[in-house]
């Protein structure tokens, strides 16, 4: 269809807004962007809502640090529900509970402010302008902690607009632009990616990369993973890395392998995707890959050595911990020998027993369980960068989704913490 | 891209779901839709949201009317908020008001039901789903006025979903697929279109149409408005709707007459589109015909004789009233020529004098002054259908749009009741 | 990508060649299109080519039918190939034949009017242009056979142009663009399509339609074919037709149908698309409907009846000729039972016996059993519509595709003749 | 349009057809790609066509050189035009030359391997594997000349389809898939691209790439070239390949400077897409960009040196020329400005007045003035790299685009060999 695109357009309205905003500019610099949220919630936010949401966004934008505190602040304090009329709905309330006197509760309850993020959504790219304020927002909220209303009311926001049925998901792949290739390089945090060979050989015919994606948020990914197709379970992730590798044919794969799942946006912190896109991923290459059988992961242990300096076991007496800091200690055969079984067996009762408050310490653990995957094998000597020796002498586990377990393991994690955990690692961890 | 349209994906993974629900289902039998909406509000919602999702979508669309009252009774009865925990947290609001107290109390006040509509969006095809329930509530809230807190909760959330900055600007024309092009026949209430002939007119080259989309809701038109492009303002509707007319070259059009404006969804009534296409779409137009330069409605007076008939003026005597009401009046000059002038006068009276709360009586009237237009020019013999002849004795008017006038007109309306119109109609008023 | 249409870059190039042509129009108004003609072919045509070969397509456009006829004269006497040159080379490579003579007599005998054919297809839209041209030589030829060498030239060059390699198979569905589904009244001859309610119905779920486009022909499909999607082998074309049938479910499908099949262009007659398409769509539904098992035509037997008139046969009377043509015979039971054996056994004769020149005298036939088909089945009373009753006295056949066959069939058919028919059709013909 | 690529459709086609040629196979073990050749050429060629074609061009891609020779030498011996029949044709042309003897000794004259080459076009891809055909046949031609004839029916075919008017314009930029940007590594020779950081340089808001494709080579540029937005004319190259230079605003450049032009495809030597490509991008940025004012080129001037190594003249002695072979003379201040003026006089000169065959001797000016641009400047130090210093003691000349003026420069130079340049450039060379 001959038409411009949403940004164009949206540009194009906005340039025309410009001689209605030249006035209210000059106000702007005295009053400042309060005065501008104050016109956009008002009724002169209906005539001219999008140049307002623009003029807002830009400000916004142009902020230091300092500046953005304030503007959170103003938030907090000038655009709060009021307290009179929030008991004075209540009294009516307790005076009879009806459902117009709960419907003006309900409006007296809500902060304008969540009006006025939602007109600012009006602006070009407002969608994106709100997820870059609640990165920030996030940032500053641990010296802030009086902004935590603030905060609630970005995120209860975005909680509603990026709804699981708004999300869009895509296959990555040597096709896919440049432009949102690049951002993968910036959002892989698990595995780098170590350059434009790296990239390509994992979206080579053998491996496959999803992501979701909002329409509002063209190009950018909300989160992404990246799988490889393979004969069989991998317990080790060089190989999966390797640039020079030859790519395999996927057709005759039976293994697919989700080695790397990262959350892209930093300001939709705590609303939840990877879970859906796991499912959905399995769904999806199960019906294009009907070899397929086992669906698992590659997974770091991340609080495994953490966790075992604070131990005092008899399986791993201080010199076996000692060694473990020495570098290369791994290449030593002997030694690497003598702590393998003590190593794996306090490993897997890391991840299966030690538990903080009904569910197990380790976060990647936690994620992959309560998504209703269970633990189906550690492996030795898995991962061999320093992070990983660092953090895990080395190991990695491969958790298991088959689709048939998936809510069964769910709840039983949910109700009772039970962790689903394969016959051998659960030997392991006795 | 090589990869499934959402809504196959949506379908696989339901289908991959049937396993799971296929007990559920039973239940259901018993329990009904209750315990499904319970499911996906427990954690258990986590596990099989999409599925339980589209269960409860399915079993929504199965039911006849007697039903679906019920259902949406089960939602005010069953998922509104509990008033004990409201009142608690209205008294540990009052003894504290602090960020902590405020969240508390916001969360005790949303229905639950909120976030039950927020998942079932996450079904196939959820959000059409969403507003075909919004669509039906608001059928049954004339009889089932105690639903107006779960009607308020659907406006709530759609209101925040369709929010400007999700809808997508497009044309259409004759190279729009017929299956989108089928349902302007449907939601065309104000001329309707006569068969494809027509709709091919209505899209010819000296003719424009433009529609809201949201992409959850593909193909399907949310409002849509259809605009004549021509070398002067146009003062009768017959002209522009005739199909034998020969279509002119449109970049030398000096006018563009917006000649129907229609909203779409009976489930997103409320939910207000209109000013912002007619702006987006004045600019679009403004950017692309560099030679336009009056952009105007041709746009009925609705209740202008039923306001006539109960007015007491000196202009007109109960013989013309009279008039009025024989068939074909009009097609006699003598009296045509003698009702010309005094029903213009009275018609400039009633859509710029006679007002209601501050607002002019006319819903048109209300719409476009409302919008920043100004009242043009009314026309005699502008629409000599039957409705038009029983609603207005045929006068039509324009409502001028300059957008540079637009915020001011809007102000001086909303602030003190002023109505725009030009010198010709304000002297025809007085 | 953001970037115009190939038809908005050609018209804007074109647009700036205006200068340009300004004073070369003077002279083509003298010379006439001849000199643009030389202009094109000349050096001068490397620079502006596109303009040149523009300004040739529109002066043909506005041409008359004389005019046209003396544009093709003037390709044939002044842009054929020099004899002299042409009688020199074939000396030279009489006297040496190497490469070089060869390749200096091909190029004396190649027409220049080829050359300028290709320059002209620089021409903004130049391929629909010269396929016209060529619909409009076809037309003009059996009064001017002195043009067979040109349409010969014409002809060569789209052969090469629209080879299969650039033909792009497309499904057409109720989502195709209305522009394009408008070209399916125009170019459906075998059933018409009675409106645009026929037209959906075509396009149901339990219908397919397919078509060649050619990339330099966008939106104009080539050649279409119309399928129905059945559970058993059609016996007669008025339920298929019926509007108001409902559609059934297409995953259970076990027969589809190939009920129409149009050549759209008749500028690209005598290069032939229907072969490909019918074995590509079969593949196609092969590949997407598993439950597939028969492919078959329900065709016209066109020459049936004016064959009939002509012979002289004992199956048949003169009375029973007579009954023929009278109207509504076939709604007395009576006669028409009386006439179903001796028909059904004379069309059948008629379709494997009745040859010429070594092949079936009716066309359709013809043109199936050249593709490898065989004919599977005659139907009684199949198209009662007075087309059908005047060409076959109501006889449809049913023609099967086999992939595994169909080589076989067709080589047996092209070295031998032989006609593949199923055991009953051979039994009625005896 | 939810239908499978051409491609996917092509492969499964060709797939089904694989049982047909099971036995031919075994066959073509024994007679070789010949007699898949035959079968093509044949009526069984019409029936299995798409599936013939596959395997000649999947047996042409297992081939080593010398299987390839063997391959192009059965074209020239095998399906070259007999002899005999075209002394007869030609015969009968001279005893009557009319269009059927004209028609026959045309056809005659045309090699069977034209047809073939026709239907190996049919094979999935196939139009890619003819042009790879070329390419391995272009260099062989040295060492087997009698190829020359096979290798004019390439020409002439890939000629004729990859006529301008098929070719389709792309802007090139960081949103195009990544595949594509990866070919432009390989085919850019005149400025190599180090790096993807230098590929987004390249491709920031004040650069501009456009290629043809051809819609048979999906993602495959045919010849691209790359574009610095200025608001000068630039007189240098390393600042424009900088990878570090900020981007600046494209909206206010005054002139367009095409820094380098690469044809991709070897296979297509010959077939010049340049002039069209240089002539309608000038098109496109001016309507874009209406504050460009200035189009030119910054050039190398290839055989600079080697031209002066073997001339004798005053304005530069043995000692000068001695100096241009010294590393890093341009760094030493003194000696570099005595050169700089007998340098560009002399560089002018051998660009305007030093010619061959009444053209210039240098490749490039050879191709731009033939385009019909005009010298404009030679630019002191305009490319410091070796190469350029070794080729054109690091001059290099911008040659511009006047859109009025490119038809008159193009025939002047094409009819009297007149070189278009400015006053400045005209005076040096004197």
């Amino acid at each position: 269809m001959p038409h411009k695109s949403l940004s164009q357009i949206w540009d194009s309205i906005a340039d025309r807004g410009r001689e209605i905003l030249a006035r209210r500019r000059v106000a702007s610099a005295v009053h400042g962007i309060e005065s501008l949220c104050r016109d956009l919630l008002s009724e002169r936010g209906e005539a001219s809502g999008t140049a307002l949401a623009r003029e807002i966004v830009r400000s916004y934008e142009a902020m230091d640090e300092a500046r953005k505190e304030q503007f959170f602040q103003l938030l907090d304090t000038r655009f709060s529900p009021a307290a009179d009329a929030i008991l004075q709905a209540a009294d009516s309330y307790r005076e009879a509970p009806d459902p117009d006197t709960l419907l003006a509760l309900s409006r007296a309850v809500e902060p304008p402010r969540q009006e006025l993020i939602r007109r600012i959504n009006m602006a070009p790219r407002g969608t994106a302008a709100i997820v870059a304020m609640r990165k920030d927002l996030l940032r500053l909220l641990p010296r802030h902690p009086e902004l935590r209303a603030v905060e609630a009311d970005f995120q209860h926001l975005l909680h509603s607009w990026f709804n699981r049925g708004f999300l869009v998901l895509e296959r990555i792949d040597w096709h896919t632009p440049a432009a949102t290739l690049e951002k993968l390089f910036e959002y892989e945090a698990v595995h780098e990616i170590q350059g434009w060979d790296d990239m390509r050989r994992r979206l080579a015919e053998d491996r496959r990369c999803f992501a979701f994606f909002h329409p509002a948020l063209p190009g950018e990914p909300l989160i992404f993973v990246e799988v490889a197709l393979l004969d069989s379970l991998a317990t080790a992730i060089q190989p999966l890395l390797d640039v020079d590798s030859p790519p395999s044919a996927a057709d005759r794969a039976t293994t697919a392998v989700f080695y790397s799942i990262n959350n892209c946006q930093d300001g939709l912190r705590g609303i939840s995707f990877g879970y859906f896109l796991i499912k959905q991923v399995v769904t999806e290459l199960a019906a294009d890959h009907p070899h397929l059988k086992t669906f698992a992961t590659l997974s770091p242990i991340r609080g495994f050595r953490a966790w075992l300096e604070a131990l005092d076991s008899d399986l791993l007496d201080q010199d076996g911990l000692d060694t473990l800091s020495e570098p290369d200690w791994f290449r030593d055969d002997a030694r690497a020998d003598s702590l393998r079984e003590p190593l794996l067996k306090l490993c897997a009762r890391y991840l299966i027993k030690e538990k903080k408050d009904g569910e197990p310490v380790d976060p990647v653990a936690r994620f992959h369980l309560g998504n209703g995957a269970r633990i189906e094998q550690i492996n030795w000597f898995a991962d061999t960068s320093p992070k990983a020796m660092e953090q895990a002498a080395g190991m990695m586990v491969n958790y298991v989704y088959r689709l048939k377990q998936i809510e069964k393991n769910h709840e039983a994690y949910v109700s009772r913490g039970t962790v689903a955990a394969s016959a051998n690692v659960r030997a392991l961890a006795k």
